[in-house]
């Protein structure tokens, strides 16, 4: 058991306007009326329109920062936590910094990288820190842009994702305070590294092979029962290592945000680990699967509906391409 | 100041077979004769020929688990620590973990990414979690297929890179023993941020937008001049922040392993910080530029050629696209 004397300061998110509703995908994908929405739970999700990631971030960062009552010069290291990259050089979290117009603000500015677990693995990492004092209070930002990177021809993840940013503004809890995180815990299991990827646009396949025939190894390639079947298989053991340890069991957590990985996912980690509704922070049919974005999306949509107090215990949970189980416990 | 007692366990590297010298390399470029040793002073880098980064990284982490004795099943945490992406997704942390067996391993896998800077930045971040027990022993791989993505038509950055892997494995250091990291410091100031980048791949410009005209946008772009002044300007000061509070001064340390930028680089840190060729870890006319390979190589070489001892001070020390300076003090 790993506690951290950190908390949540401030959320905040940021949607682009361009809202594409199912009926709009049925069309985009050539389905039947009703499939999007009845396979997938997703009413509407936000599409970029010619908006930049970091510009993205940046505006959740900036609500964050509002939300916290800080700025940006209170912020002593900003991490982005994405699964996507706005370009392969530099890093996206020194992009973020230069649209928040922190050009000089020499503020350390780096990227963490787990596909969809990336803000969990980067709150875990930077929460020690935090805990240590090397920074006192730490942004981190995850801003997706799944809409570029779909393959329309495989209607099932086509239909899964939206594209949309959040931040989390975290510092050290003085002692009185509740908040903290209890554990952490993450696991990769290489074995389903090929289950979802995008094969192309890194050293492996440099984008200068694009061309007619090539377009799908560019595109995300999703083997949905394969993700399944495993992550069915290791959650239960997975969540109770977590839970275990500092003496919790499900029935302890007051709020459970999952990855909106999608909509056959959360059945599964409810059904599975005995996760109530009024326990699941649910925010799929609005947003989609928003990579990296998802949970601290959740975090940010509890904290502003007041559905997640301070004291309150919550779980943030999912599964991500690797294949990656993550999990903490905080108290928020 | 920050000390923490970890220390390195063991070092690896992997070169690929192929060698390109420096007479090869003025014909490829259509430069005169003797144009590229002049200039970058890099007689021979090494270029992979079909080999994957995760496949170079795994092989210079199996020789970092040998030196240190261990092997993967001793390790708690793999962070690929590169600043270039094997593919976009999976994390290039998960193609090392499954190139070197750990199918079913469980060891959690992810990315850290600050560019050339990105070894620096992930041993800094886990140093942390080694520290407060969270992990026992990580794996820091850096592995980097410069090659794929150089521009040809830009004679001063092509001629500086080379591809090749590093490994690190680090681990909590004993009360008696004299190891541990002393100090370490990371600014960004992302009014160099368009310095070098390469602005194609990610969800800004996406890889079917490749073609005729627009070659370029997937090509590593330098503006060498410009980092050169920016650097020259910020890194002496820097380079105080880190030292002093640590009560160092240059003289204190023995060993300087700086990121092997360019020869220009080299000589700007040696004459501007004071460092001695005494001190100065200098491996650019073997390597060349093997992006955030090339701190945990320089790492690799002291060591191996039984320069580096225990109980010597060694500065770690570079700067990156983004434009960021990294810079840790740590008794080796």
């Amino acid at each position: 058991m790993q506690i951290r004397n950190v908390k949540i300061l401030g959320t905040g998110k940021y949607l682009p306007a361009r809202r594409i509703y199912s009926d709009e995908m049925d069309r985009r994908l050539g389905t039947p009326d009703g499939w999007t929405l009845r396979k997938t739970d997703v009413r509407v999700r936000h599409f970029a329109d010619g908006e930049t990631a970091s510009a993205m971030g940046a505006a959740a960062a900036e609500e964050a920062l509002k939300d916290a009552g800080l700025k940006l010069s209170d912020i002593d290291c900003l991490v982005c936590t994405s699964g996507t990259a706005e370009q392969p050089i530099p890093s996206t979290g020194s992009l973020i910094q230069k649209a928040m117009g922190g050009e000089y603000s020499g503020i350390p500015s780096f990227d963490v990288n787990s596909t969809c677990l990336s803000f969990l693995t980067g709150f875990d990492l930077l929460s020690y820190l935090v805990e240590a004092g090397r920074y006192e209070r730490v942004l981190l930002v995850s801003t997706e842009i799944a809409s570029v990177g779909l393959n329309w021809n495989h209607k099932e993840s086509g239909a899964l994702f939206g594209d949309g940013a959040a931040a989390v503004v975290i510092g050290r809890s003085a002692e009185e305070e509740e908040s903290r995180i209890i554990c952490s815990r993450m696991e990769t299991y290489s074995k389903g590294a090929r289950y979802s990827e995008i094969r192309g646009g890194g050293t492996r396949i440099h984008p200068r092979e694009h061309g007619p025939g090539r377009e799908e190894d560019f595109l995300f390639h999703m083997d949905g029962k394969a993700i399944f079947k495993m992550a069915a298989k290791l959650l239960p053991s997975f969540v109770d290592k977590l839970l275990r340890p500092a003496g919790l069991s499900m029935a302890d957590i007051q709020h459970v945000i999952p990855h909106q990985g999608s909509a056959m996912a959360m059945r599964l980690i409810t059904s599975r680990l005995g996760i109530s509704q009024e326990q699941l922070v649910y925010i799929t049919p609005n947003h989609g699967n928003t990579i990296a974005a998802s949970i601290p999306m959740g975090l940010h949509e509890a904290a502003v509906q007041g559905r997640m107090k301070r004291g309150d215990r919550v779980l943030l949970l999912g599964t991500s391409a690797g294949l990656s189980l993550g999990g903490m416990v905080l108290v928020y």
